[in-house]
């Protein structure tokens, strides 16, 4: 790593500056003449037949531009996975809080009066909230047509409720039971979480004489958005453009459309521009969160430890619409991704309720298995008498294993991450104190080949004329740091100084095609084509250079803004020499353009196909104090380690492992959407409780490097994995404390005090 | 030409629904937080030393932010060919209008307010207003310190008020006097006149918290305003970026820095936005417009026509600052552009004086000559009794011709306009009738190969998944059409429909490098880097259907947005699937580069170094009728006739003869910029009289069309042309009427009538 210059090194964030003095222009910062605001009319039933809606007293209010119903726009369906839903409610509404009609007016007040005097009739029908009920025969059925859509999934088995069912099977499972010396059961079950945004989503959108629409949205795919939404008003994707405008806060919420349809069917409609954007209370009901899951497990173990079987069973809820049809096959292999069992059988399924929609969130479909299964290694390990870590040691994958559903594990670092935080709790352990205790989890977001080749991702990379270099890329800076690893990457591979990068980003006019931000694979995919990018444009100028200094290209080096030969830089020609000379020579302007090649990643597998590479492994361990009298519990210390591959910026690294523990913090122990009958009780950062600083404890960290063979300079994705075995470290340790082991997430006072009661405490 | 399916066509304007909407983005519907507004104080005085400045007082207005004078800013000299002025005077002021000190305040009316509280000591100094006079040696200095401006021109000769001398020499002139039978010498004058924006300069500065600048100014060449403020303000290029916003007509006027230098330090000082416009009556002394001349002309004929011998001496005043410097090169080979004359002796040169500035004008340096030389063939002809069109068609330039200063001409158009002009005339002189009276003219904008080379041009072309494609050029569609014609390249090369084309254009930050639009230069240099561009993107969809259809590329036709193996249309695969099919394919998504090649031009020229090829010559005839009572001249009808290569787009080419035509007229007969000591005394739309609908005639033309070897598809520029044979063809035509000659531009009916004293009329 020492030959890097900027690489490796943590430079201060390019959006740093523009985001502590308030400058960073976000969707409410956008103003256009003649703006309307947009309301929408949520349904106050979680599942009714919508029998009429009268708007005729709210479209002769003054200053009322548009009221729309979903009989008023175009009846076209989307949805991420499943075509199953429509911007307007059409014919019923399937949970509270679903739009059933909308307003442009000109301003928000009045948009808020023309809402309350639309009417609509309702004819309420039996609703359902849980899904183990959803599944039964006889349950109320939330989508009857679901068979009409497109398109269905393959997999999908049965009718009604369940959207979908995947199983993974390795092994023989009888051999597996008969090898056992331990067989333990038990169930686990986690809430649903909001992403907690600091902004809620916002859009504006404006159509042109042309009919051309513009959407200004913190979007974290502005190419997936436009996408969709050109397919929702009927629009070819050239005649929509979207504008990625910064983001407060995405955690897995930006990826999906949300106020932008209804957004711009109402700018369409009215020919004025149109802002939309949900109040606090809105979110929780109007956009999508974290489904809840109910996880059972049976893992069958030697008397030495030896994993020999687990069977397994994963519901997701997915709430109204089906936006977690897709994590079902990924959260079926997370309880196969930490530990060699050779004989498994894993089912899952999602299932439609009445409740609010559920959706990604940072890590999706990940955190919920690795609580169960995590908790649940702990359960087995206790009862073998063994510590945890020896028993996580003697079963953790390595390279070479095999990942059922997945492919042959390479430079996988799990147990180099164990060892670490064996090291650290031999140093910070100490001697026990009563109602203290340590857990420890491991966590992974190991995605098959498939999944790492990823939507495709182009760049381009400008080389101006005074020696700065301009990235032309369609990845968004979701808070992550984005735009700053890549203007890294391309500073290092032409030589230049980091400040010397600008990023032209998510506007789907000036930018190339790219899948979007997210999945941890950021850095690793789009840092691909920003690479190839850079060097397509590092050779643009090593052969003009060669052609000035009449060397052949091979004997050229690039550094410090200069090209020189090798062994002689009293020969440099400055890059914006090279660059300005670009302007008037046969090649013309230096422009490169990269692509994160999904042949060449499938070909660099294909030496051992269904190998699995960039495999993100990281364990966990968290000190907590029990407070006997009230349940509260205490987390003193806390210290995470990450195998990373290569740290582009040591900085966002510390920044994204800090971040998602406190993500993950949340999970553990405060964070609900508590909802009674499809109701959530608490839409407020009142009632809803994110951490905040003055609660937290210290967060150590280290991170071990082993290269991954498929990204940029041997990078793996950190943005999702910290948070997920947050939640198991914690019940662990809850666990070591006080003996009683909480399997219902989140660990509230209430929980522990309940389960600590008839206890005999230490 | 059959065999274009977009080319050739008059499509509407890309900009035309914006425009007549009132859509259209112009500088000043930008709006940023906290932006504050600009004025300026200027100099009362023509000549004067600044003594002290007191702002004080101006200082201490509320809502006064920054009063700046040309000590608190960079003492960086600019210019657009010499480095002599500063942004802000220093010292001393050459000009009345001169800014000397600049306000930023919240609003408009605080700002004039403060300019009203700054006093300036002013010791004022003896100032010159007549070129001719500033020649002189005692003459007051300008610029005293002239030797120590960058860069210095070679062809400096003389100190002083002369900036810049040179001369075209060819043949003996001795023995073109010999062969003489008649020797005809006169003068001729022009006036200074403006460019009759509808939309005044304006600019909006702002930079962020890193310190880089963002400037929204109408400029028709925004890297090289980027350049110039760059160097203003000391910043690196990359740190300022020039959006060029819609502008409200150009004629020349957007070329050079206007209001943005001084806009763009009182952002940097103040960090906040910044507007500054200027009125209608500062856009006549704080702006340039076309110089004045004065033109000598002794010309030497043989008794059958033929053309022996013209020596001639021109002087252009360029106002108190440099910005005529390079048109006096082109104005001399002007004097040689039209008729094959063998001896041959022009001299000119270009004043300082404390006029206010002159700069660039449609057809910059063209029509000043030209009426001169115009005027003076049409008085040799009569002179010898010959018919002018005759004179004219016996010693017009044709293919193979040496243009002296400029090359070998061919591909050349003249005779034929003079052929259409004469079969017009046959058609439509009629009888003569009294103080009626027709005139013919010819124009040329015929280049040296190094101007046709020009800066440097590059685009992109990527095509988008919908099949649809964007442009991104740096060209700014400056009212000519310019977007609309380099779509129908895009679109013919890839065999799309012309509504499938949009342009990202005129931002330094998301185009490739260009020039800037100009000198009927676009459609030639800027057309060929689109052309190149649209066929490199061509050729990646070629290559990838011929993977898909198993063919070789030879063998495939792309059109109507498909691509096909050669007579097997059902095997079309869409453009819009290859698009798609691209961003999963090695190659990446479809961008295409392409760039105006240096050269590629100069190799075509090589065989024959020193050609002069996309040379447009034009022939205009007008009929006039002269009011004897009044001296008013009426144009009765008007017929023009360009070579115009190839026509992209027929509509356009109309519009830019239209146009340039009554730009003529103004300048023939009514526009006049009047100076009285250096102030001007019309500056206001109701004093300067441009032309008005009403007065117009009817204005017929035909195009004829000579190829050109290096335009793409063969096309001549026509932005400028136009307006260039106006005024003699006008002024012949007074003299075919009333048998006067005025050689003084505008033919204003006093002149006319003054010239008619004492003349005995039909």
């Amino acid at each position: 790593m020492a030959e890097y210059s900027v690489l490796g090194r943590g430079v201060v964030r390019t959006d740093a500056r523009d985001k502590v003095t308030g400058r960073a222009k976000y969707a409410s910062d956008v103003h256009l003449p003649g703006m309307l605001t947009a309301k929408v009319l949520r349904s106050p039933f979680a599942h009714a037949r919508i029998l009429s809606i009268d708007t005729s007293r709210a479209e002769r209010l003054p200053g009322v531009k548009m009221v729309a119903t979903g009989r008023d726009i175009p009846p076209v369906r989307y949805g991420k996975w499943m075509l199953d839903r429509t911007a307007l409610a059409l014919g019923k509404v399937r949970h509270i809080g679903e739009p059933v009609a909308a307003v442009a007016a000109v301003d928000k007040e009045t948009a808020e009066e023309a809402i309350e005097l639309i009417r609509v009739e309702y004819e309420e029908i039996p609703a359902v909230f849980d899904p183990l009920e959803a599944m039964k025969p006889g349950a109320p059925i939330v989508h009857e047509d679901l068979d009409g859509y497109q398109p269905l999934p393959p997999q999908r088995l049965s009718q009604g409720n369940i959207l979908i069912q995947a199983s993974l099977k390795h092994g023989d499972m009888e051999r597996g039971w008969r090898e056992a010396f331990l067989i333990h059961e038990d169930c686990y079950s986690t809430q649903p979480v909001y992403h907690g945004l600091m902004e809620p989503h916002e859009a504006v959108a404006a159509v042109d004489s042309g009919g051309r629409a513009t959407v200004w949205s913190p979007s974290k795919a502005p190419f997936e958005l436009r996408r969709a939404l050109a397919s929702i008003v009927g629009l070819p994707v050239s005649q929509v453009r979207v504008i990625s405008t910064t983001g407060g806060g995405d955690f897995g919420s930006r990826g999906s459309p949300s106020v932008e349809p209804i957004c711009m069917l109402l700018a369409q409609r009215t020919s004025l521009p149109v802002r939309m954007s949900l109040t606090v209370e809105e979110e929780f009901v109007g956009s999508y969160y974290r489904e809840a899951a109910t996880v059972t497990l049976k893992v069958g173990v030697k008397e030495d430890g030896t994993l020999v079987a687990l069977q397994g069973r994963i519901v997701f809820d997915t709430g109204a619409y089906s936006d977690v049809l897709g994590h079902i096959g990924g959260a079926t292999g997370h309880l196969a991704g930490l530990y060699d069992i050779p004989n498994f059988d894993v089912e899952g399924c999602v299932v439609y309720t009445n409740n609010t929609p559920r959706g990604q969130c940072r890590a999706p479909r990940t955190p919920q298995p690795i609580f169960a299964l995590e908790s649940h290694m702990d359960a087995v390990a206790r009862k073998l008498g063994m510590d945890p870590m020896d028993f996580r040691l003697k079963n953790a994958v390595e390279d070479g294993d095999n990942l059922p559903g997945r492919g042959l594990l390479r430079n996988a670092g799990l147990k180099q991450t164990l060892h670490a935080v064996a090291d650290y709790l031999r140093k910070e352990k100490g001697a026990s104190a009563p109602f203290r205790g340590w857990g420890i989890a491991c966590g992974e977001r190991t995605l098959t080949p498939v999944a790492q080749a990823g939507p495709a991702s182009s760049a381009y990379v400008r080389v101006n004329e005074d020696g700065t270099a301009t990235l032309f890329s369609g990845i968004s800076e979701v808070g992550g740091g984005q735009w700053t690893a890549m203007s890294q990457i391309v500073a290092e591979v032409l030589g230049i100084p980091f400040e010397h990068v600008s990023v032209v980003s998510g506007d789907t006019e000036l930018v190339p095609h790219e899948g979007g931000t997210g999945g941890s694979l950021t850095t690793g995919r789009v840092g691909t084509s920003v690479r190839l990018a850079a060097e397509d444009a590092r050779g643009q100028l090593l052969r003009l250079a060669a052609l000035r200094l009449k060397v052949r290209e091979e004997e050229l080096e690039i550094g410090r803004g200069q090209v020189y030969a090798k062994g002689t830089p009293e020969t440099a020609i400055s890059v914006a020499d090279l660059a300005t000379a670009a302007l008037t020579s046969p090649g013309g302007s230096i422009l490169g353009t990269g692509r994160h090649l999904r042949e060449k990643w499938v070909a660099s597998l294909a030496e051992a196909k269904g190998m699995v590479d960039s495999a993100h492994y990281c364990t966990h361990a968290a000190c907590v104090e029990v407070d006997a009298e009230t349940g509260q519990v205490r987390v003193l210390k806390y210290f995470a380690c990450h195998d990373v591959g290569f740290a582009i910026n040591p900085l966002l690294v510390e920044g994204q492992i800090e971040g998602g523990v406190v993500f993950g913090l949340g999970y553990a122990l405060t964070e609900e959407v508590i909802n009674q009958r499809g109701r959530v009780l608490n839409p407020s950062f009142m009632d809803y409780h994110l951490p905040t600083a003055p609660g937290l404890p210290r967060i150590e960290y280290a991170t071990i490097s082993v290269p991954s063979g498929l990204g940029p300079f041997g990078v793996k994705g950190i943005g999702e994995p910290p948070t997920v075995p947050v939640a198991p470290a914690i019940a662990n340790a809850v666990y070591d404390a006080v003996g009683v082991r909480i399997k219902d997430l989140p660990l509230t006072a209430e929980k522990v005090l309940k389960a600590l009661k008839g206890k005999t405490l230490p």
